[in-house]
């Protein structure tokens, strides 16, 4: 991997020279995201009519104030080059690989007012495989960088059985957690994707190196910033944007009482995304943050990758359509039947008996409940038993 | 202590000779607990006048199946000596100590329909403390037998810290989980109260002679089980109703995937009280339960006795009533609405700022929120930040 800039060096033809391609190189160049105003300018105009206006100036005051400083560097051609000897690629919306259902729901958070939470112009992406076929499904691991033993332990077994179970592992290639995570699916012959804060082509951090270099090999390191960008703090959080909407869910292992995992669970909440998060020694600093999350009910407990697939399903019944849905259809539940439909899974059919156990609810009301629940569309009985439906969240049965 | 059985012994005068008491001391021992047909027999023609019938055999046929075999056995004056050469006497509802607002959890439940729910006759109690002053406020504390350092270490800590702020540790004297919750209670001179499965005079189990004697000493050791009777496994069970009525909330601090503790959390859930549960590591058998409970719904996370008052609060406010109130009035929240009043606490006000860190819902949307909550009285604004109000659980302020 280089930083180096090679302005002699001419990019190939083809795809890398195509104007739409060249023009959203040119935009996430000249503006450092998020950056709402010029996204829906974009969408307004297209991109290769938005990049001309913007090189000229003529742009509405918003979209000059997030392009103004940067409008005059013209670099598409030399990034795209640059990333093409870094072995990586730009993908733009335009393309078959883009990922337009996972990062839906970042359209659909700005619809909701969210405009910090704005779609990418287009990604910067080092690895072979279709950045669309490793989105989905996929489940992002994410946690401390000071990991505990124990917290490696379980991001490095969770990321491994999810990614051997066809998930593809969306982490931050931070130190720790991340790492662990990474490592896993890799161990698992898996696909893992690592998002990060600087460019596809910048060996950050430097530990990482060789870490990077495998799952490039293996799977994708995916960026919206610039071939040679480096990291910055800012940029960390505004990435974690990127790996809470490109997994269905987010599960966040360990994690300090203020910490960048929890900027993502947060960020994935506000998504409307599945959140998990493990639980830990009550006495460990590095799970203060997980406990935290689940005691203001942004995230629930996982204790096992099953469980993990348990709750998210396959992706397309996670989006934030679904999570709506299961918001709404599960309103004004009577207590016992909330309780119930807690206690019922997706895909693993479940004996009233058992219902009662998980729940807590008398068996004779649990029986009542799985009625008013099928009535109401949230459940449904098989000849093994009881199950959510995917209006009740989860998604549907996987066959 | 001693099982042994003294017939010369003369009883004293006073309230051991009242006909009320000896009646209730009579009934104790001639139906094995729970007897909701007895226990509703004697709400209708009153103690004295039930054991007479029921010692003629002149009795509806559910309150003759509950008293033939033993309708016979004449002890009450037996018992109540061998009570009181143990240091013990028996309260009975007509006494001012009896603990009457925590066990009107029972009376409701069984009017829900949890017939085994049923409250006592009368209770056998060591020690000098009044009954009613020690449940009120308590906080049950219970878990796993075979606990692990860690386990024994959060209990203690939670039994001395709770204790230390005037809530009675309520738990029941085995070795593990029940033993830690006492001693942290009796090493902060705090009162604890074991609720046994066995006569209050039968030292069970026998490695804790010395502890139940401490207990008896600084607090009491309960149990509706007349003077000599052994333990026996349902009572156990049986007991449990009352180890979950008599405390505020339950805290399960360990506990396998079919164990005691988890029982008993259950039933607290079933009499409307809070359940709260240590989060432990997902690498630990003795943790298992714990997570069960919470991903069932059941439990909320607690990582602090602070906690634990938090969601407790008064005992008064925590009652199933209270309770009911709570699973009403926050009905058909919004999403962002129930995930803000989640990070509400009951005591602690917190800014808006932090309510959105903690839940997770943008800043923008939890002001929203918070209006919306104050609305329908489920949020306060004060001085120095937000709160929940009591209709929204965890009770009304304590000042």
């Amino acid at each position: 991997m280089t930083t180096a800039h090679d302005p002699l060096r001419v990019p190939e033809a083809g795809p890398a020279g195509d104007p739409v391609r060249l023009a959203r190189a040119y935009l996430l160049r000249v503006a450092e995201p998020p950056a709402p105003a010029l996204a829906a300018f974009v969408g307004q105009c297209g991109a290769v009519e938005a990049a001309r206006l913007v090189r000229t100036g003529t742009v509405p005051e918003p979209v000059r104030e997030e392009t103004v400083a940067r409008h005059e560097i013209e670099m598409a051609e030399v990034d795209l080059a640059r990333a093409e000897s870094a072995g990586a690629r730009l993908v733009i919306p335009e393309d078959d690989e883009w990922p337009s259902w996972p990062l839906l729901a970042l359209d659909n958070a700005v619809s909701r007012g969210l405009r910090w939470a704005v779609a990418p112009l287009a990604l910067w992406v080092r690895g072979t495989a279709p950045l669309a076929k490793l989105a989905d499904p996929a489940v992002a691991i994410v946690g401390a960088r000071a990991a505990t033993v124990y917290g490696s332990d379980v991001a490095g077994e969770f990321g491994h059985d999810l990614a051997e179970r066809g998930y593809a592992v969306v982490s931050g290639a931070a130190y720790g957690i991340d790492g662990a995570a990474h490592r896993g699916a890799l161990a698992a012959y898996g696909s893992t994707v690592a998002v990060v804060a600087c460019g596809v082509n910048v060996a950050y951090p430097a530990g990482h190196t060789d870490l990077l270099d495998r799952i490039a090999a293996n799977g994708l390191v995916v960026s919206e910033y610039p071939p040679g960008t480096p990291p910055a703090r800012h940029r960390f959080l505004v990435r974690n944007r990127l790996i809470a909407a490109l997994g269905a869910g987010t599960v966040v292992v360990e994690a300090g009482r203020r910490s960048g995992a929890r900027n993502t669970a947060t960020t994935a909440a506000a998504l409307g995304r599945q959140v998990l998060a493990v639980p830990g020694p009550i006495t460990s600093s590095m799970s203060i943050g997980c406990h935290d999350l689940l005691r203001a009910g942004v995230a629930s407990v996982v204790t096992s990758p099953e469980e993990v697939i348990e709750v998210i399903g396959p992706l397309r019944a996670d989006g934030p359509a679904a999570v709506g849905a299961e918001a709404r259809s599960t309103d004004g539940l009577s207590e016992a039947a909330s309780r119930v439909h807690d206690a019922l899974a997706t895909r693993h059919p479940r004996h009233p008996e058992r219902v009662a156990a998980e729940s807590g609810v008398p068996l004779r009301k649990v029986r009542a409940s799985l009625v008013e629940l099928e009535l109401t569309g949230l459940a449904e009985c098989g000849d093994d038993g009881w199950r959510r439906t995917s209006a009740g969240g989860g998604g549907p049965m996987r066959t």
